[in-house]
């Protein structure tokens, strides 16, 4: 059932959250500091077998060169520079087992699939830790360090997600100059931070995107992961003004206005965990060339196979697959 | 949590259930009628946009010649008859989106996934319509004209399955002495039937098979969809009797006494859809060579990519593709 | 609680649901080929064990001449032709067992309980098979051939309702001019069609009618069974406006609209299943006399006996029974 | 499912329920002070639209000379004196409205039943306050003035039962020599009571009864009502012996014990609310003749309709009325 | 999540509650009667095994003279007089034991803990019964009596927290001319009617007060207690206008504009029980001075400890005890 | 309702849990280490507003010298030293606010509330975050570093239990010589562990503690936060004996079996949350001289009051502070 606004006032509608002046500062610094860590990429070859598809374990220096784990799947034995499709995983899960997820290395691209520091349990498996510290919290990473936006948990995972595509553009199979990046809920949110921190991201392809537009989302409903914040708060009333500002630094919302790639989104009317309207809030504020695809009668799966089959339409018109 | 027999007694447990005299017979004559019905297969590219695997839309006949659709994904060009990995759905789902399901294909088989007659809209998609006569029933299909074995709807899903084995071997690519079925919940009951309706089928593979050792079933668990069949018994409380002899003919620990081929099979302690005993049922009443997976923290999702890997192995084993 | 619009606003609201424009001829035809398709009605008296009712099992032609069952009861012994009820059954019911549903019967008229096809085991039990095909769907019979008008159950079902109203007549002890349909619900719906493709049945009585105003009631309520039709679409995302198309068929406010006798019908304020504005739709559209009783404080049970009251008032206003 | 003893377990199973040295002193003291507090019985016509059946207001002295209402349906105009069956309701439920429950008259009999004291608006309404005192209680009437036996809510309602059957004798129309109780759950409890506490009673046909064997029944379920008890000792943590004491007087097992007259059971090997060990435990105690039907696939609803078919044929075959 | 009105329209939003011409005569009555039914104050110390705090059992006559318990806790060997916080409980509730609930007799007042009659069973114990009849109604207390403004149960609680003030302010240590009323949820409501009732008292200090705003309390949310209202008038039809005068005398919203204290509410913001409308209809209509702590991320919790230090200070303001 | 083993059973139950050679030296190990790395006591008066009980917020240096938040809670100006119970805190709480939780001081103990790293946000606020890193888990603590006894959350957070009976010993008011530990839940499970490692704590008394007889609790249970162990092993299948080694570690049935001083426990007869089987593996092992209160209507929250109650008697005689 639909539990927003009607479709018509989510076309237009505008989100209420602020962006403090030294955002880009904060993005800047942080990256600067990441990138400054140190640490290498590793490559190590998967017995997955696959007949179709090589599988390749990566270690890629992350936030504060903490070593994170990723897929890189690829056709078999290709005879030239691939594009790059970067994946982000959605909320609990991790980068799975090497002969999951054969989508995109089978439609002929480099597919590096990130895994998620700290979370990879929940419906997919993952095996990178989170050595950052936590705060008092609630389970789950929402509240991981929420009272100052140097410690919080999506801080790291973003950075993360933006050195994955430093780590693929030094691969030898890869083309640097096409590459995407993409993710469904969480990993549409990070998909859509490294859009903004990464100008030269040659598109991106996002699927109901979590972490848009808080002031909002933490209101309108109770489904985790959203919930956990409302949650923290709930006792920690004295931090309400501290964690709203905390999220001004992560919200999607800050996030869009800032990119430029071409993109595509997708949305599910009658999804409670990204409600439309957070998802419309990033997408009516994105800067870049854009298209949106409604699910009318569809819940946070949004779009699934149907999702994938547009989005890889997308992906090789931008990036030109040769295989296509 | 556990609710079932401890590990132990599962280990011995033998089912109840009874075989009535014309089991075989039935089966006998039920495929009899379905191969004579006629029809034939039809073939169809797809253009599923992807680089390394080709996908065919298939129809063939199944139960009373009913046109069946199935896809077939075969690694891209094969340069010889390929081994093939029939694959039955889950209850409620269909044979999905083309581009969907790429694991056994580029692990280098020929990969027919059946489409489910009049599911295929729970959570995946299908196509195929179930001509079949329903009397008063529960929503599902585990009461579709279960008051007799001739009209109850398994009895034409498990042909369709066997017609799927028969149709795959009349395909170009495909080695027809090479051939395996698999499945899980549903699809492996399918599979399980399959096996013993068809003795030169090669190999099978099974996770946490439906529709084992009913008597047992019917009372040990309140989840969908054995629960059917009590709800049904709830109102129709004459036709207890009925519907168990019906049963009869359709449990996979009938099935399993009558295989001869190396199995592999599945099962989950902490799972509530098809309780450990009655997937232990089957396996120990099993009459081939075999080998049983224990996962002893699973629900009915059981062993996921994991029991992909195993399987993988284990046909693999068997059917020998030529790429590993 | 209430979830719908404010009740001012539903004394107005007009649903946006179309109307093709071979509706008409839609339904003309198929009643056309029901009423040409022979069969005939058989009548056996039913040993129910009461003293005062007389108990009859009913078999008549429905759709495509298929033998449909009905009880009809009457007061014992009658003196003179009795004005008639006809009585559609809620969603997974069926016509029960003879001895239930004594009210009209006691209350001085013939009462003809329709069985329901393909359902008859969820609440109240049935014999009634369903021949009719069904494409790919989810369970229940919401979606059951829902992807084209001419296979959809409803057109099967309502198609009975007014082949009952056919079969009543022609029984001895039954006034045939002085018939009225009534029923709750899913048996609410189909006496709102049967009064429409039946003009001179004498007056109608439903509560809570399903099956109105599908453009609204498909998005704005969870509950089950308007919502099978968005599990539906939620896999079959290319349906969307065939389903649509589909439903303007069988929309109560098509019907409504086209119906000239008195009516009575009854909504319940807190109801999720047929939510207000849903009943509001046809009762607003309602082309004949018509009066509402609004039950402020129940869900989808409405006025109960309550509304068997106000009904047994109405229709013994309208039918005359002389025991009255 | 089944979550109560193997059916065989079941047939020979015995309450380990203590009875007290004066629990016949104790109850033949309350009916003694119960007849003795004088008020009469009070008839009343009801205007209730029906055709065959003619319903009356009933009030009688209850508990304490408390006026207690129940609905007398008959035949209409009958010849001679009727058997009388009287009907006690389930948890919650009240007598509801005249035109109700019509089963037992269009079967021949005079049928009373009895509005239930304080409950009466859960699933049918009733008219009967409950001027009983209560200590400190959780919502329901479990633990209403459960501290003292004589006290205790079902001290008033048994006895009102009792006194039902008192009233019932004194009506023109009724043959005092062929009354019957019959009930479900609730009803079933009272119907046990009074067949122990009213020898001359000729039968008693009673479905799930409730009530029984509270050792086992407090602590092998969590379905309410049975489940007020535990939530009443969760905080009252000393009242346990007490409580425990208290419910002894009002145990099915021990009024069964005390019962001579031909009874029908009935009892659903699924059911949470009163689990199928705590009806046997009644049944295995019951000193007359006795029967049981077993429902193997239902809950808490039992046979239904069809438990109704198999009482009227065992309550015709014992009480006669004439018309069978 | 928010499911009532936005913060900004909640801090203008006005009941529609109606107050009866013998609105104040009921109650100028009731107290009349409640106080000239004699009873008296008893006093028992209780060996609580506490250093810092002594407890007495005390009893009061309530309503009708009904012995009502209390725990009176101080300070150990006050030097004078104190101050004096009477307390009602939540829902369900009683006074709990002796060692629980120390806060403000920590913080230097005389608190009286008031048991509720009747209830004291849910969460924490209570020693009071409810003498007081019922009519028929649903488990719980909110439909008890409702009939009729004479005998519904809210009379007798509100007149019990009535005459706990009266029965404090004769008590040795206490300062009878500062006395405070306190509770959260149905304490709040019962302390809002004390203030409204007793013009004297010195302040009010109450949480997520229950009660308030019936009209639109009743059909804005499912949750209990609210809920058993629409639950009785769900079988009860015929009573909606007779429970909805009844109620007129009980609402928070007509006590509130009569009362003249300082008073300090809380309100949640994410609260189904007492939904913050309804809160915010008591508070706008308050006659005194006022303040409210909004709490945006909480439920029925509120601001528990935080809303105890915010008490704490109001009170202590208001109250002055000597040791702050 | 009992879910577990009959009582007769549960008092003589033994758990299967195995004890690693090198238990000792590994908890000796860890708690050189961090009383070896430094971190001062500081004390700090805090503002609570109470006359009778005096609050110091106190810091100590827990595992690896982190420091760690407590509330101390005196009499108010204690004339001499006091005997002191330290307090652990249940699974998701904090220390909560100053003014909450006075019972131990009013009851003439200094009562030390350790905080809980990391949690703090769940029912109870709390302000100390656990810097320690954590490798993949599911939400909450429960598989926070699980795959090594080096990383496992608990190692950090039963160390910290130790230094906090360190770190009271130091204080001003406190007789070091009687120090008692208690705890619900994982407060309790914290105080038995605390209570093996510290030889010379005087007594501890702890209610349904958790962490006891992992084997057993991780398949018996659904409940959380047992359940998040199997929810991980569900996804890191591979993981199943590391993990069970792991909590071999942390079992309170191996520090149960090392503990001699006096002991209260409590057990809760329908605790799902720690099932009393496991509650009993670890009193049944318990060294030390130990009662057992058997609460038989109650879930996890046990005794509540009373348990304290009787856990002010048992520490009263141990400990005998002059107050009693």
């Amino acid at each position: 059932m639909y539990n927003d606004l009607p479709e018509t006032e989510l076309r237009t509608y505008k989100s209420s959250q602020l962006c403090r002046e030294d955002f880009d500062a904060f993005w800047e610094q942080t990256l600067l500091e990441a990138r400054g860590a140190g640490g290498e990429v590793v490559i190590e070859r998967v017995p997955a077998g696959l007949a179709t598809v090589d599988v390749y374990d990566i270690t890629f220096p992350g936030f504060g060169g903490d070593p994170i784990k990723a897929w890189l799947r690829t056709p078999k034995n290709p005879r030239r520079p691939l594009p790059a499709v970067v994946q982000y995983v959605g909320y609990g899960g991790g980068r799975g087992r090497p002969w999951e997820n054969l989508f995109w290395a089978s439609a002929g691209f480099a597919h590096l699939q990130m895994d998620t520091r700290g979370q990879g349990s929940g419906w997919s498996v993952g095996d990178t830790p989170d050595p950052g510290a936590s705060g008092p919290q609630v389970p789950g990473v929402m509240t991981k360090g929420i009272t100052n936006k140097e410690t919080y948990y999506y801080r790291r995972l973003i950075t993360d997600g933006v050195r994955a595509v430093d780590a693929v553009r030094t691969l030898p199979w890869i083309d640097p100059g096409r590459v995407a990046v993409t993710g469904g809920s969480q990993g549409g949110a990070i998909a859509l931070a490294v859009g903004a921190l990464v100008p030269d991201i040659s598109a991106l392809a996002v699927t109901v995107p979590f972490l848009c537009d808080f002031p909002r989302a933490t209101v309108i409903t109770d489904a985790y992961p959203f919930r956990e914040i409302a949650d923290y708060l709930s006792t920690h009333r004295q931090d309400i003004d501290t964690v709203a500002n905390t999220l001004t630094y992560f919200d999607g919302v800050n996030f869009a206005t800032r990119s430029r790639q071409p993109a595509y989104f997708s949305v599910a009317l009658m999804d409670p965990i990204t409600p439309p309207s957070t998802v419309f809030a990033a997408y009516n504020a994105y800067g870049g060339e854009k298209e949106i695809q409604v699910w009318p009668f569809n819940g946070h799966e949004a779009g699934g196979p149907d999702d994938d089959h547009f989005m890889l339409q997308f992906l090789a018109q931008q990036l030109d697959p040769s295989v296509l």
